[in-house]
């Protein structure tokens, strides 16, 4: 598989992705055309999309309908998505700047900010239950416990609450894994499970390689996310650069030291691509989008 | 059927509802604790759960089980708990003070009570899905998308935006109308819609009064509740009294007058009554439920 191949399809994958969520984010009342639309600006045009491309990647593995996956990969950023604006907002990291843009709450208010969160939050699940994805009943509610539980207290909300409790104070290695699988690995995770549960993937046969693959991308994304915070221009970024520094929270760089957190991003991306390689297809595009999370510079 | 029988009905279902939310709001994950007594204060012991007893109504309206009962009408109410947890938050109305309790952000903070929020939505959706909750998957799909209309942008939050756009201007009754059906109609509906789909209330036969009971029982709900933050007490209410008028927002009160407000209510009353005559069992515990939403003091 080369590189130009990936290339073409992570392009239709988008092109396609930012179709649907551009007619599932318009809304047809007149009154709600301001809540409408900022829920659009936080989620379109931007991002690197990398969850909905590994659902995409991990339904490919396993001759997953692409109509089903657009709505499950669409699903997914919407919860991300709602994640970032809400994590944005004054009282949890007060930031200005996300994806070289104005943050949903300095564009609109800090109450248009939490309702469009909660808003993108009810969509995504409604989504995965749509009578029109054309998955079977029993994938759509696997698909709907996935993401609940990603995204609830035990995975993102519960992640970002102990990210919060880090302010101001170290961590060991081990609490900073704990939190960052909850926070960030939680979702990445359930998107590979949530794009294999759309094809094909019931056999336990591949459940080991898909843990492993989606645990050791998840931590990796992170590391390399405070390696960049690090070392990054806020330009490169498009978000505010040095933050964890300013916010004086405990990341691999800081508690472990640069060379170190290298190492374990390099042992990651190891461990992420053999898993992917037992895979059918010997991992597809899985494979290319280790390359994406490890060696990218935003 | 006496009111003394409703009144053992009620206690029996709340003491399962309480009991079944406990456990659903308990953590195990030490780490987390905080975060899962917060979501436990915002939900438990308080309110007047009338959500969730019209899930229990409809459903017994139409010989649901109880097992399954009880998840959707847990669901219903922590969608409510985390609306009114993010709603009394300084950038939403800003209050202090809820069923009597300080607000969650007041006990806690901002950035907790907005996590107490998103993951509560999130283990809703969850319960609606959950294999335990012996409902078909059709039946459970059906549910996730009421509560996905019902809640997002098309519904509560919807509704929460277009009540912020109304702060110290007018508003003509059929704005306040369509907000308030939106703002608090569309759950109060989910909750009679998801009960009796929960029994075996597939037939077209029944969708008609059920829409028209839902929807006076809605509407008279928040002319109730207008009638209320004009004339009662903070202590009476649980909650800060005179709030509309200090924040500037129209209300039937305040737009139609006392006198019209009540008359309205009177009509509504009447006009849930007759539809719940209408529904097998004479509407069974529905109709009392007209009594609580109607003739309530706070």
């Amino acid at each position: 598989m080369t590189s130009n191949s990936f290339d073409i399809w992570r392009d239709q994958q988008l092109e396609e992705i930012e179709k649907f969520l551009t007619k599932h984010l318009a809304n047809p009342r007149n009154r709600l055309n301001k809540l409408s639309e900022a829920m659009s600006y936080a989620v379109l045009d931007g991002g690197k999309r990398i969850r909905p491309l590994l659902v995409m990647a991990a339904g490919g593995v396993f001759d997953a309908s692409k109509n089903g996956l657009v709505y499950v990969a669409s699903a997914v950023e919407l919860i991300h998505c709602y994640s970032l604006v809400h994590d944005d907002m004054p009282c949890m990291d007060d930031d200005d700047l996300r994806r070289g843009r104005k943050t949903v709450h300095k564009k609109y208010n800090d109450a248009t900010a939490l309702l469009v969160g909660d808003a993108l939050q009810s969509l995504a699940f409604g989504l995965l239950a749509d009578e029109y994805n054309g998955l079977s009943d029993h994938v759509k509610l696997k698909l709907v416990c996935e993401l609940s539980n990603a995204s609830g207290i035990n995975g993102m909300a519960g992640g970002q609450f102990l990210d919060l409790e880090f302010v101001g104070r170290n961590a060991s290695r081990a609490e900073l894994e704990e939190m960052h699988s909850m926070k960030t690995g939680a979702l990445l995770a359930a998107c590979v499970q949530m794009g294999a549960a759309t094809g094909s993937a019931t056999q336990e046969e591949y459940a080991e390689p898909l843990r492993r693959y989606s645990s050791a991308l998840g931590l990796g994304f992170q590391v390399v996310d405070d390696i960049l915070d690090a070392t990054a221009t806020t330009d490169t970024l498009g978000k505010t650069a040095g933050k964890d520094a300013k916010n004086s929270k405990p990341t691999f760089v800081t508690v472990l030291g640069m060379e170190a957190s290298r190492e374990i991003a390099d042992d990651l991306e190891r461990q992420a691509r053999a898993a992917a390689k037992e895979l059918p297809r010997e991992g597809g595009y899985l494979i290319d989008l280790v390359d994406v999370v490890f060696n990218r510079d935003f």
